[in-house]
């Protein structure tokens, strides 16, 4: 893989039995591709050692650049992923004092007089620290597990915490720096064109035509049917550039042409929204 | 594989660059927790034929019994879920009879008078009446694309599109009859006990224990984290059973002896929610 692609894993039965819509993998996504991360794939598998090692040799035989692993990083027994890292990596899983000393402080400082049962580190909270062999604690702002860094050949190892204010902290102050140089000035942007009065099987030949005139733009067409059937379709552009100037004058080129082929069609560009 | 498990391989670019919250993953994956069917892994990729057909061989290689594709059954070039699924399998990829009749009799209900260009079968219309060889196709009662179901070993791959209308009606309509059938009589079962004045890792050894001693009975915590920094878990419950009593007893059993459990610690269970 490029230095700039990325596979999401996130580890949790609550996202398998569709308890929780996983917000936190569009979350991350969105974020790696605004920095100019390609993200290749998301993968979901249940709080299981065998499942989490399977997935994790899977993504890490692809070797993409960075890897960022969701959830699990709790106290309690169900939560696997630190233990199921350092298993399919053949590492040790231990206590890393650094990481304890994270811990130890995010107690204290919410222990008030009087509270010792917050001072002490119980075996569930001493879980928290321990990580995999030769890993780095990625600091907490809003909660208590660290995130964890590991290197792994040519791959970033990132281990957040699932819940979402958790790991969005983490992120943004740890890892957003790490993808933003390695994508250096690599920018993506992205427009969507709002078109009515032609279905999308009269549009796709346009697309075809666009898209082979425009190879580094990326169009999707998304039917929407209203109640009264009439057709709407929102049609994405999306490229990914070493600059963002260039990235956004090949979204415009792409965009005005296939707007004539739509109005030559029959169609409506009814409107463009920028993002 | 059991007999009760499945995969879901979700296809679109829209999912990795987070313009699209993967909401078709949970709906399938709760409908199908619901039904008795076990999910065991969620797969993302992108539109390419390539990542399809990757992810495709390593999630038939462990046979689940049920694999639902979802997205790339449109008119347009970038719709490639079918010829991805026929290379793979080595099947010619080809216009199905069956399903042409389907895609036109669409075009036609949807014709007013002198509408012609409604009736004309172009090939991007064509196109979504290709299905790998020896594929049924299974009749999309919202929108145009049919859905597919394939045999393959002992694998019943089923793909749908990615618009969420025509997923689900698709899914109640043809699928769901089939893994009903699959379960038989097996019941999910869920419920959350909500928790407060005690923290994530005061509550896990007790966690361990009930789980312990319930070892059908599956519990995570969820931390939720206040503003006032006060700890508030949700604790939930699920189990699966060949009848419904047998789950439903098996998780009041685990609620009542957890709930003990933490008023003994000092924590105070707010409420309890059966879903």
């Amino acid at each position: 893989m490029s230095d700039r692609e990325m596979e999401i894993l996130c580890i949790g039965n609550e996202l398998l039995i569709g308890k929780v819509v996983n917000t936190n993998a569009s979350w991350l996504a969105k974020k790696a591709t605004w920095l100019g991360i390609i993200v290749k794939r998301i993968t979901v598998v249940g709080d299981d050692l065998t499942e989490i090692g399977t997935a994790l040799h899977e993504s890490l035989q692809r070797q993409p650049h960075f890897m960022i692993v969701t959830g699990g990083l709790g106290p309690t027994f169900d939560d696997k992923t630190l233990e199921g890292i350092a298993r399919a990596l053949n590492r040790k899983w231990q206590v890393d004092e650094k990481a304890l000393d994270m811990v130890k402080r995010k107690f204290e400082s919410s222990a008030k007089d009087g509270q010792l049962e917050k001072l002490e580190m119980t075996p569930p909270r001493v879980k928290m620290a321990k990580l995999p062999a030769d890993s780095t604690p990625l600091q907490n702002p809003v909660g208590t597990a660290p995130g964890v860094l590991i290197s792994v050949d040519n791959t970033a190892l990132i281990a957040l915490p699932g819940v979402p204010s958790e790991m969005e902290a983490i992120f943004d102050e740890s890892v957003a720096p790490m993808l933003k140089q390695a994508a250096g000035k690599t920018a993506f942007y992205e427009a969507s064109l709002y078109v009515e009065q032609i279905g999308e099987s009269r549009v796709a030949p346009s697309i075809d035509k666009v898209m082979n005139s425009n190879p580094e733009v990326y169009i999707k067409s998304h039917p929407r049917v209203e109640e009264d059937h009439q057709s709407h379709l929102e049609l994405h552009f999306s490229t990914t550039a070493d600059e963002a100037k260039i990235a956004k004058d090949r979204l415009s080129k792409a965009i005005i042409q296939l707007s004539e082929l739509i109005k030559e069609n029959g169609g409506k560009v009814k409107t463009i929204k920028n993002t």
